[in-house]
């Protein structure tokens, strides 16, 4: 199985940070577009690429907008983003990330929810033992999808396992999700429902009546969102901001050469330490209702 | 307002690791004994030292039996002990830490419990919206109390918030927290309720219904247990294996010479750091009731 490394440049902790990807040769690539989305030799086990540990707040994404697409830390009007803690939540409840070589098409309205996409790669809430770490590049089992609604978009959810879990055999479905970790599924729920409140915002919704649907229909929201981003990086759909460059998709017009790669790491200082998280970080948010 | 300092010894994460406590100018003492009960001024409030952050799983304690009472990591059974994450919490929900001066006496049954004092300085958790670090002395204003029964011995539980907290002004009585922190007194009895199940050990009971006494309950324990505790300090009462070394308690025949309280600290080696943490401290535990 190829191997992925990450290169850390900028400083931590602030708006110019980034977390660059390279496979096992320290070739750079685009973790959106040159990681593969399956893993090789399955039907249902995908790369997954981890942008926020469990149990951590700094809200650390693919930059969609950025070449070779790095991680980076959302910023929202100047300020580093991190997510509050709802309670009882610490944190994001998963590791959580993202399916390369997906894109949930902002001109395509879904027919089971009716909405666009939010133009992102799918995420991935991984719910197995271990706390990875950020970019880990992992495979997963899709076990089963949440519809959120965010804004009039559709954000699908999907719930998954690293393959590599101790207990990874024991789920096959989404049922065993709430049989095996009871509890967990409606607290994804509430933490996706919840986490934007103290922000400012409404509470998100969902499709389906905030129930989860199962793998079959998660890995047929997969294809789809591969499909999209086959157009998109082949320039059958307009971009929409997204930048396609790529080391490695054979038919792509946006593939760059190695030189050009590194050129575009290079361009980003290297890395120092940073700023120190803001204290507000660690408060707890509690509402009312539950 | 008296300052006090720490300093590590040993090798972290392993059973030699000990966290010494000095004053300001530099000079060891006990944190059981020679950290005053009462902020100076006050009548509800008191220090509290902080043996364990909140959402953090390492089991550290003062070492009630050794010459100074460091904070050490509890061992069970050969293995560094770290509280299970019972779901959907993560490791201690709270600042977790002891009342100095105070003793839970194992020779007093406690006429509203019935059940025997623990052997230990009282418990706090602490809910204020900081996380505080290990070996912190904070001020806490005490808000009510929750009476477990661990195998058949008193272990009170006090409730109380950072004195220091934005909104400590708004948290007078145990009925505060409930309105302010909708949720916390009930994932308060779920932790202590489970945290051992994982272990092993059945689930904790309390007294009282598992209701939570106020704030004039609180107070009227806190001063039960420092009277046993200055028997103790004065030999009234037999040590059961305490070790009451001190610097400072006047009246006490235990108390020792600040070389002496040197000598103690250097017999432990410098510090250094230590064994990884065990991966399966990362384990989020399930359980099937609520």
């Amino acid at each position: 199985m190829a191997g992925y490394r990450v290169e850390k440049r900028g400083q931590e902790n602030t708006g110019t940070y980034r977390l660059f990807f390279s496979n096992d040769k320290g070739q750079f690539l685009s973790p959106f577009h040159d990681i593969p989305l399956m893993a090789s030799g399955t039907e249902d086990v995908f790369n997954m690429v981890v942008e926020v540990p469990r149990w951590t707040n700094a809200k650390m994404e693919i930059a969609t907008t950025e070449p070779l697409n790095p991680i980076k830390q959302d910023v929202k009007k100047g300020n580093m983003r991190y997510v509050a803690n709802v309670f009882p939540h610490k944190g994001y409840i998963w590791n959580y990330g993202a399916l390369p070589q997906t894109w949930e098409n902002p001109d395509h309205k879904d027919e089971s929810t009716g909405c666009r996409g939010d133009n992102d790669p799918i995420d991935v809430c991984e719910i197995g033992t271990k706390v990875c770490s950020r970019g880990d590049v992992i495979q997963v089992k899709a076990l089963g999808i949440l519809a959120m609604i965010d804004e009039g978009e559709t954000d699908w959810k999907i719930i998954a396992i690293n393959s590599k879990d101790p207990e990874a055999n024991s789920f096959k479905n989404i049922d065993d999700v709430r049989r095996l970790k009871p509890g967990y599924l409606e607290a994804t729920v509430d933490w996706f429902r919840r986490y934007k409140v103290p922000d400012g915002k409404p509470e998100n919704q969902f499709a389906f009546n905030s129930e989860f649907k199962d793998k079959d229909f998660a890995i047929q929201v997969i294809k789809s969102t591969h499909d999209f981003w086959k157009d998109l990086i082949t320039k059958k759909s307009s971009a929409g901001g997204i930048n396609c460059t790529n080391t490695s998709v054979s038919n792509s017009p946006f593939q760059c050469s190695e030189a050009d790669a590194k050129a575009f790491v290079d361009a980003v200082p290297g890395y120092s330490a940073g700023d120190s998280v803001p204290a507000d970080v660690d408060k707890w948010w509690y509402s009312k209702k539950n």
